[in-house]
This record gives structure tokens, C-alpha cells and sequence, in this order.
């Protein structure tokens, strides 16, 4: 099997869309964007799994903490778009060391952030299995053709990340304090979404899940475009190869053109520029200078080979 | 950890919708609806997991017949409500057993009924994992207020089914011949639930995917009603066991006031009357007068035990 990006690449080669759907966007970014008939909102959807020993281990991960996480990381992606939740569905595999206790445990911590971010779970399917398994669909909404996307980047964009890099790697690596909660617990930057959506208005968008090195090159993929980039905020104590390539900080990475005014802080998180869009080979990125090669996490890469 | 339907009744305890949701019908039924802004159609959303060791073993499903019928599982839903499909996603794990051989006729499985029956892949989610994991969502659209529902079944309505039952049962048992075909390649019954939408105007609908014993007594739960039925029109060969406990026959199930005129066939498809609703405790089912307990499939029982 060949990596990630060349089987999505093959998937979306394959499932061609039909003249007269109301797919806006099909594969390939954050959400997929569906436009109902009549509706004055586009709907974006995305879906997230969350598989015990490829995404956690069962006695690292306390149960509220992964089902807030569960649906946190679907939350993102709406972020990433500028949408507001609208409503999820839960698809949910058991295993039979999870007790009664633990599956209320994993639905309240679910079930909490859904109630926060009003976003009620409609539905979903059950199952018993040989390992946890978790599949979150979260629908979000933007007024009609405003989505924010990952194919808007131009040459002269400034490259925009929220927050500090590295937290989470850090945490999995440390297990312990700050790192370790933010590993845990992150915050799906939705506010932050809604603000670069409606009043930055970014050229292009997507979440951090993956790493900034893997990230950035989808957008510039996407965007047919290249980046150069300096050395991003990092969280107290990550390392730069943490802050790089490490996943799950669920920050937002954005563009915008040189002229757009973007603050330096949303309400508590720090938007810093890293760098600048250029012209150069679509999917290249450069770290001072020197290439930097895309080594987050994908999900298709056999482990531990 | 208690049974599937104490489960979701707990799930949908916690899961409130809140006040000025679009959510018109959440957990319980084949499809959520989602009413979007202005739109002239409701949306119906389903969510069906397909999982190695739970719903099939590798050595006996062809990837491409599995890859058909992980979509066709939720375009039966789709079917159940009356509903057109409006798109796909696919949340997909892959275990280093499946090499890109087999992969591409997953997909090729998928994406053929796909097009078939106009529902484009919009998008999804890939990792790997030590075993195969499938999670499709499926998005119809009914007119608005139009979607056939398990709770709108009355005294006096008539109980149907389409096709014959137990098909799908006996071929799990026999793996050969045309019952082996009906377990591998189900058939999602789009156009009859557009007939029964349109034309009959159904009371109440379902899919079979678990059993007429344990499907007819949630269509009675949720109406709040009880039902009395002779035994049902049986797949060539299979046992009254089998059409009546039997799952994944994907037929519909489905309820009409008695002065309502229901063909005898739909296109090739027979069209039998099998009982009665009545005003009984809510759930129970009698079979030629004798309680029917549910034996069907319940999701969450322990396998072996």
C-alpha cells in the first residue's frame, strides 16, 4: 500500500461527482461542502475515527478525556472551514474490556463539549469489537460560498499559525503537566474559525492534526503553490522537530493577502505570521531557507517500519 | 455493559437536543433528519459500521462485493425513510492484510453502487489498524416533512414487507447459490421507499437489517404501539427461523392505514401483508397469536456468550 496522499489521491481519481450534485467540494480538505436546495447555509461534513493502539492506548487515555477528544478533533475541522456546529453522529465499536462505567465515562466527556458547542448528536451505530473504535461525523454550516478552504493560498499570502506548535507531541512524549493536558484535551479553535472567516477573511485554512510540515505542504498542494517559512511559536518546552512534524495540536493554519490587517492575539491565542506563500513548485516548503520535508503523521504509513 | 436498546435509551437520555436546533428527529430511528435553513428538502443522515470479526471474516467476503454492500447497508436506510441519496463519506482502516489489490476493489465495490445510484464519495477519514474498519454515512433528501418514520404506526394499520425473508440468514449458513448472493450482494430498496413515500403514503417504515422479530417490535416501540403477525413470505429454502430472526435481508418494512391501496408488487418486488397493528402493551409482537420474542441481532450482546 502507498502512502496517504497518493491513495486519497487514487480515491478521488475514481469517485467522480455526478452533473447535477450539490457537492460544492468533494475530497480533499478539512470538510466536504454540500449545498442544499433553497438553503441560504452551505453544510460542511467531516468525519474523524479514533482507534485504539493506531490513535491511543487504553490505559494512557482516561474515558472523558477521549470522548471530548473524539468529537474536539471532527469540531476542528468545522474550525478549520470558519463553520458553526450544527449537529454529529457517533459511530461506536466496543470492546468487551469496556465496562458500563467506562462507556458512560467516554459519552459524558462527549457529550459535554456537544452541549458547550451545540452541537447535538443526532445518531450514530453501536457494535461490540476486539478493539475500541470510534468514527465522529460533525456537520457544520457557513452562509452560502463563504467557507474558508485549503485551495485559496496565492503567491504574496502571508502564512498565519494560531497558538504554539509542538504541545501535543510534547505531551505524548512527557506524558505529564501542561504537554500531557493539552494532548488530552485540546480546544477546537471554533471562535477563531468564525473571526479569520468573517472579519480576516484568509485566502485558505486548514487545522493542524497531522503536523505543520504535512500540513502546510496539503495547502500548498491545494493551493498550487509553494511556502517558505520560519521557525513557528512553540509550546513552553517543545523542541522545533516537536513544533515541525509533531500532530495533534488542532491549531489553525491560515493565509491572508499582505494588506489584511491580522491582530496579534485572539481573544487569549497568539496569531503569529511564519512565513510568506510563493510561486515555487506547488507542495514545496522551506524551512530558513533549506527544504523541509514533510514527516508528520500519516495515517496510511505501516508502523514501527 | 446491558443491552443495545438499554444503551441507545441512555444515549438518548444524555444527548439533549438543544432549544432552536434544526435537528428534526435525533437518535432512534434509520436516519437523524436535519432541516437546513430555507431549504425546500430534509436531509436524513445514517451511520452503519462494517467490521471484521463482527460483520464479516476476511476469507469469505470478495473485497469487491463487501465494498458494495458497506454502501448499500446505508442507502437501505436511505430507502427506509423514502429518501434520495445525496452523497457519501467513507471512514476506512485498513490492516496490513489488505494490500492495494484488495483495496482498489473495496473501493471499486463502493464507488460502482455509488454511481449507480447517484451518491457521490464527498470524503472521509483512512488509517491503519490490526483490523478491518468501515464506518459509511450516508445523506438523503426527502421534501420537506415527507420522511417515512418508525413512529407513525396507528391501530388498525396494516403490517408489510417487501421480498421474502430469510434469504440472507440461509446464506450465511449455506454459502452457496442465490442465498449466498442475497447475503453478499443486498439489494437497497430506493425506488420501493420512493413509492411508498409518493404513492402509498406509509404510516411508518424500516429496514430489516436485524430481524422482523427484533425491527417490528422498535417500529412498535417507537409508535407506541403493539403487532400481530401471521408468519412472513419466505426466501426459497430458508426456515420460518430464519425469516423471522434472521438479519442484513434489507427489506422493508412498512405500515398503511387499512383503506390504503398497496400493490401486490413493486416492479419485481412482491409486496405481502403480513399482520396487523394494535393498541397493545407498546412492543410486544405476536406471531399466529403466540408472544414472538426478539431473537435478531443485537449489537451489543456479547458474541459466544
Amino acid at each position: 500500500m502507498s502512502g496517504e496522499i497518493q491513495f486519497v489521491e487514487k480515491i478521488r481519481r475514481l469517485a467522480a461527482v455526478p452533473a447535477g450534485s450539490r457537492l460544492v467540494l468533494g475530497i480533499g480538505d478539512d470538510c466536504a461542502i454540500f449545498r442544499p436546495r433553497g438553503a441560504l447555509e452551505d453544510l460542511l461534513f467531516t468525519t474523524d475515527m479514533l482507534l485504539e493502539d493506531a490513535h491511543f492506548r487504553r490505559g494512557d487515555h482516561p474515558p472523558f478525556a477521549l470522548g471530548r477528544k473524539a468529537l474536539a478533533r471532527g469540531l476542528s475541522d468545522i474550525a478549520a472551514m470558519g463553520g458553526e456546529p450544527r449537529f454529529c453522529l457517533l459511530s461506536l465499536a466496543l470492546p468487551d474490556w469496556t465496562d458500563e462505567r467506562w462507556a458512560d465515562r467516554f459519552l459524558k466527556g462527549l457529550l459535554r463539549l456537544a452541549r458547550e458547542t451545540a452541537t447535538p448528536l443526532a445518531g450514530g451505530d453501536l457494535a461490540r469489537a476486539e478493539r475500541f473504535s470510534c468514527d465522529i461525523v460533525v456537520c457544520g454550516a457557513v452562509p452560502r460560498g463563504t467557507a474558508l478552504r485549503r485551495d485559496g493560498a496565492r503567491p504574496g499570502d502571508r502564512i498565519y499559525v494560531s497558538g504554539r506548535l509542538g504541545g501535543s507531541a510534547l505531551g505524548l512524549a512527557t506524558r505529564s503537566g501542561a504537554p500531557w493536558k493539552r494532548h488530552l484535551l485540546p480546544e477546537p479553535r471554533l471562535a477563531l474559525g468564525r473571526f479569520l472567516r468573517e472579519t480576516v477573511r484568509a485566502s485558505a485554512a486548514m487545522d493542524l492534526s497531522d503536523g505543520l510540515s504535512l500540513d502546510l505542504r496539503r495547502l500548498c498542494l491545494a493551493s498550487q503553490v509553494s511556502a517558505a517559512i520560519d521557525p513557528p511559536p512553540l509550546f513552553p518546552g517543545a523542541s522545533l522537530d516537536q513544533g515541525l512534524h509533531g500532530g495533534e495540536d488542532y491549531e489553525l493554519l491560515f493565509t491572508a493577502p499582505p494588506r489584511t490587517r491580522v491582530p496579534s492575539r485572539f481573544r487569549n491565542v497568539p496569531l503569529t505570521c511564519i512565513g510568506l506563500i510563493g510561486a515555487g513548485k506547488p507542495g514545496t516548503v522551506t524551512l530558513a531557507g533549506q527544504p523541509l520535508a514533510p514527516s508528520g503523521f500519516d495515517h496510511l504509513a505501516r508502523r514501527g517500519s
